[in-house]
């Protein structure tokens, strides 16, 4: 094996001190050393063959610049604009993400925390939380640095990045108001995840501002964000509202369920019923009918969760941040004056 | 602070020795002790707070247990299953996977695998492959074990899992074929990318072995597998061959694209023109017309790479080795009988 090259090597030959190697190679410190000085380093350590070694810069730092991101699955498309996002954020100031998929059972949702923390990640982002969530538990415990996305917690102990599930279903509830819509009722999303939970909570208010009745059965919950849960529950739903000329769907997934239920008993969306999704996945703008929604910003939450989980693991004081962006109404084919 | 509690410690309060502790605590090796031991040894390492250090054992062992994936877009979903997938196969033996985003200037791309290898990883997985790869080069150079998953190279230096692109264009046009259509054209991928010259290979082989003529401009290629560059080549594609009757997109977005041309000029398909996609992408099941095309199961692809890669890191002989996936037909409504 040859001899391994280390930063006094490339120091030497280039006749400056270590430090400044170090710095030029670090992505966070770059911009102290001047532009040609970090173009040198760069070409004499790739000539030398020295490859700075993260593990031992690990255990002399005690930090690795790994963050670790926990989303419900990550084979859902919904997911990808949040890492990407994510890693956008985080590549610029150094750090690498490690992605994880959570686990189903609730024992392992903890083992995957104490993996990451075994890995010295220097901080955790949950796209996962529930209203209460027993690992946003054990990283405060752990003194993990934590940030939420997209689903927060009831209370503000972790610091999140979510969007304003309220206001997105005031603007479902109000488009389809102008459009003439009166019998009106919402095919919900599980009640203890906080999307589902908030955007029930934002029908309601919305109806009620209107000055519109939520009949008992005008709610019905999906056991979970999938399409085929929401063609379940909003089968269920139209057998218990016949006469509803709108559903308006917690997301996406739930209001293409709502689609397969609506077909399967030969309505048609939007002459028969308007549907309005939450979200703004890829390809709804290519279903048919083009789904209306509520446009969600994914890459930017992803954005703001990572320079927020930057700033906490650099001690700045973020705790009981709440970041909520401002969804905004996309108005496609799905949703039309309702004729009766 | 704490003293740090060991595995040591651990071992002591349970009268066992220290590998055995170790052992129950490697998901890897927990199989060769008892099931009840793991149990014990999880809850007592729980209870004293003792989380292993990965980075002094990545130090002490030479590996950090690490796999890092670079994919060409983490926001595009046709590459969320094979992520899923990777991270299925690899969670399994106590792999974690690193996501990176493939940076776009080629100097970037060779800092993006420096960056990687500076973190040990373990192996590297790459999505990104053009037919000739600088990354593979620089692995390869590095003694760093890579796999190659769903785009290859021209030659086997790395091994790799790929769909065979080239039946799938066989079955693409065999399904034209029995629907009546003669004059079928192409909306190739580019090609630099394996998935856009096999593609290309298969689609003139499938015309030839048909006894159909391949017309001088019946082949356009995109400039990248996006919607947009879909609907400039196909409108080009269109313009060219305004006689025919067919257009085989090198994959689904491609597909989308051209559902966009079509639309612009007024035509409509099936009945003016049918379309095949390639990919079975997330929703185009949903897309109207519904796409007809050719599914490519990603998240095995994920799977069946991630071991191959494990394999390669234990020593075993993979080089050379090409796993094939074999690809399937889904027809849906964008292909129809030609009335021409």
């Amino acid at each position: 094996m040859n001899a391994v090259v280390t930063i006094k090597d490339v120091a030497n030959e280039l006749g400056v001190h270590p430090s400044t190697v170090s710095r030029a190679l670090d992505p966070a410190k770059r911009s102290l050393v001047g532009k040609d000085v970090v173009q040198r380093v760069i070409e004499t350590a790739e000539r030398l063959g020295y490859t700075p070694d993260a593990a031992a810069a690990t255990l002399r730092r005690g930090r690795s610049k790994l963050i670790g991101v926990i989303v419900p699955d990550i084979a859902n498309p919904v997911f990808s604009p949040i890492i990407g996002g994510l890693e956008n954020a985080l590549a610029e100031v150094g750090y690498a993400l490690i992605v994880a998929d959570q686990p189903s059972d609730a024992k392992s949702r903890l083992d995957i925390i104490e993996t990451l923390v075994a890995r010295r990640v220097d901080g955790l982002v949950l796209a996962t939380a529930a209203l209460r969530d027993d690992a946003v538990e054990r990283c405060i415990r752990r003194g993990v640095p934590v940030v939420l996305v997209n689903r927060a917690e009831e209370s503000d102990r972790a610091p999140s990045v979510v969007s304003d599930d309220v206001e997105g279903m005031m603007l479902a509830v109000q488009h389809l108001i102008s459009l003439g819509h009166q019998r009106i009722v919402h095919l919900a999303g599980p009640k203890a995840l906080s999307t589902g939970s908030l955007r029930r909570k934002g029908f309601k208010s919305a109806m009620k501002a209107a000055g519109l009745a939520v009949k008992r059965h005008a709610i019905i919950e999906s056991t979970a964000f999938t399409r085929a849960a929401g063609a379940l529950a909003a089968a269920e739903l139209l057998k218990r509202n016949p006469d509803a000329t709108a559903i308006v769907a917690a997301n996406d997934l739930l209001a293409l369920g709502a689609y397969e239920a609506l077909a399967r008993e030969g309505r048609r969306c939007p002459e028969d019923i308007s549907i309005v999704g939450h979200n703004d996945m890829p390809l709804v703008d290519m279903v048919s009918p083009a789904l209306t929604t509520i446009r969600i910003s994914h890459r930017e939450m992803g954005e703001e969760a990572g320079r927020l989980l930057v700033a906490l693991i650099n001690g700045q004081e973020t705790s009981g941040s709440r970041i909520v962006m401002r969804p905004s109404l996309i108005v496609r084919q799905s949703t039309a004056q309702t004729l009766n």
